[in-house]
């Protein structure tokens, strides 16, 4: 049995589980792995707070650099979020020549092709199974599995956060703001919900996911995000009554154009397999020309089934450490060739306020024509002064619908463009 | 650019496809895996025969030895499956440190154990990650990604034929034979469809899940298998009745006892996320304490599908190769220990004819409790002469089980046990 000393960044909720199953299923996973994993330090910023974890004081440092540096530590794991100070610690691990396995989303998305660099040139690996999807097993697939297919569309309900609050929303008729605070409430969201709700934490993994679904890096600040926040409930019952479940997507699709990445709340057709996706569980669905479609489903976030992803990625690294050698980075990444979102086509959901006088509908309709967005189909809910618009439009690039927006918006016979959704659809 | 010569064995619908896109595609899989993978022969046991890949004849041959013994080869594919001549040649490109591609999973149920160890020895890889559920990765997920976890729990609808076949007895009314003869006709059966109906073929698949998430070694011979030749439409549609819906499921359990593993016709509570699995579809549902539930589904089988699984373990080996290393076998496997079938624990869906004469049921209930068998439910249809009841038990040992069905065989009150069928539960 071979020893490897490990160094934990953070002692949290990933951090907790991990050194708590780190130190109680010690044989189990030694019995399994051929590796027994010994931890070194536990490092976190707060030495008072209380832990989750095992009672041995000796762990806990608050001493971060000591545990990258420390020479008793071969394996780094990262499991503190954030740009810094992970960052400078894991690139320092990395350049001592430690591998290192991190769940840190965000460090990815922003600097994952320049760290996995650093790694490459090091020798060692930088592993991030948990950066995505927390226990679904979807990197090593993407990069290892699929690396012979030239996959076309990477689809992902990646957000567990907005998924509970969607799925209330749609179930119980909920409105926003009462589903949030549910959510909240029972745990599912944090007290500042921005990062979930304003689509920025799918963003990040969009990013990932794409890069390597495509071989082509993009970084996270690359992805059209839009959260939310904004939508109502009347919106998803409508929505429902026409087929479709509203989501939040992370949207990765390879155009002849290039890559294409977003993540917005979108209309699912209701027989898509992303439809039934309810409550926290995450998704991922791929589609390529031999492979036909996939879909891994699973928790996407919580301490245990994140901490069994890193573990995943601990015992890879340490074969890899005790043979010596490193598979980082598995896919060769291209130079980036991202399509211009103003030319991202996509059919809407459009609500629309207006009055129920004669030519209203035709004036709405000719604004459309004139930027060449086509009508798919069009419903008229109420009569007299609150008359609604129900509209799905044919797929038309973000600059042609952004224009049509802009005059209905300035036209008076609609007195508001009270939702504007996109559709997914497989064009782009 | 590092080439890699390949020698293909097989030139079927896996092999064929393989092929096709290692030489059409050549510069797009280079490109992203680094590696120039070039065919140097392709093993048939018929030169003859029209092939769905290019027109160079120089590639085909039969002398199969060959294919493993050139120098010019360094990565041996196996796609002809069967026992022999694949195992000899397998061995044969192992012991002379070639790594080994396969997809074939009566091979790796029946001696994938010995085949790892030779590899093992050899220093080279043994890669099987098309042999169960085509082009869906699973092999990969449950032997890196997962090797932390204590998986408890894993399900599989792993055979396309009998799934579509049961879709369309439960979604169309068929009875068996049409369905059999639709599936023939449609290319999702084969003319000879033991194998697929019978439940053998899903049982290797069963045997190597379960071997891989449970870290044991199970044989192919050693999984219970019963096949779905006998299940009758009026069950599929008493089934959806009391709220199940019928799959052939390969089941892996690990209990305080030892492992159990089995395939047979299975009642599926309509709510599992393995009853909406439908057609030609293939899924994998697992289970752990930490990881929660994980489910992967897509193409099991197909030629294209099939084919991507295929490359990725290409890709791997062949990164292996280069490097001078090889990560077989991933998983330690521990002494088997399988729970004898005779003790394992499972609730039946039974169908009784039976007379309706007062103390029938009494009489049926008797019989039942005398092997220590409770009832959960008990529904009766018609009268007179024809009727029917219909019993779903609470869970009971295979053999109380037996011996109950035997006596009730005996019994004149019940004029035919017209259906026994398993219902799934966590229990064992």
């Amino acid at each position: 049995m071979s020893t490897i000393g490990v160094g934990i960044l953070g002692g949290g909720t990933v951090g907790g589980s991990l050194t708590r199953r780190l130190l109680e299923e010690h044989e189990v996973i030694a019995l399994k792995s051929g590796i027994s994993f010994d931890v070194r330090h536990v490092g976190v910023r707060n030495l008072t707070k209380p832990r989750s974890f095992g009672s041995d004081p000796g762990l806990l440092t608050d001493d971060l650099q000591r545990v990258v540096d420390d020479p008793a530590v071969q394996l780094v794991v990262e499991l503190m979020g954030g740009l810094e100070p992970a960052g400078t610690l894991v690139e320092r691990a990395l350049a001592a020549g430690k591998p290192v396995v991190t769940a840190n989303k965000e460090l990815m998305a922003a600097r994952g092709f320049e760290l996995l660099k650093v790694a490459e040139k090091a020798g060692v690996s930088l592993l991030f199974e948990a950066a995505v999807g927390g226990g679904i097993p979807i990197i090593r697939p993407l990069s290892q599995s699929l690396a012979g297919e030239k996959i076309s569309t990477v689809l992902g309900i990646v957000n567990g956060t907005t998924n509970y609050i969607l799925t209330n929303m749609t179930e119980a008729g909920m409105d926003y703001a009462d589903a949030l605070a549910e959510a909240q409430a029972l745990g599912f969201a944090e007290a500042d919900p921005t990062a979930d709700v304003g689509g920025g934490d799918a963003a990040a993994k969009a990013a990932i996911l794409a890069s390597l679904a495509f071989g082509t890096w993009v970084a996270g600040d690359q992805v059209y995000r839009d959260g939310i926040e904004t939508l109502g409930a009347s919106d998803i019952a409508y929505a429902r009554q026409l087929g479709y479940v509203i989501k939040l997507l992370a949207i990765g699709q390879a155009t002849e154009r290039g890559v294409c990445v977003r993540v917005h709340a979108t209309l699912v057709d209701e027989g898509h397999p992303l439809a039934s996706v309810r409550g926290a569980q995450n998704a991922i669905f791929l589609e390529g020309p031999a492979i036909g479609q996939l879909m891994f489903s699973g928790p996407g976030a919580g301490g245990e089934p994140t901490a069994t992803a890193v573990l995943g990625d601990m015992i890879d690294a340490g074969r890899e450490l005790l043979a010596g050698t490193a598979a980082t980075p598995k896919v060769q990444f291209q130079p980036s060739r991202l399509v211009d979102f103003a030319e991202v086509s996509t059919s809407w959901y459009l609500r629309l306020e207006v009055d129920d006088s004669p030519g209203v509908l035709a004036t709405v309709a000719g604004m459309f024509g004139q930027h060449g967005v086509s009508i798919g189909s069009v419903w008229q809910e109420g009569r007299g002064d609150g008359a609604t618009l129900l509209i799905v439009t044919h797929a038309a690039p973000e600059r042609e619908m952004r224009a049509a927006l802009d005059d209905l918006a300035n036209y008076e016979g609609v007195s508001q463009v009270a939702a504007a959704i996109r559709v997914y659809s497989d064009d782009v």
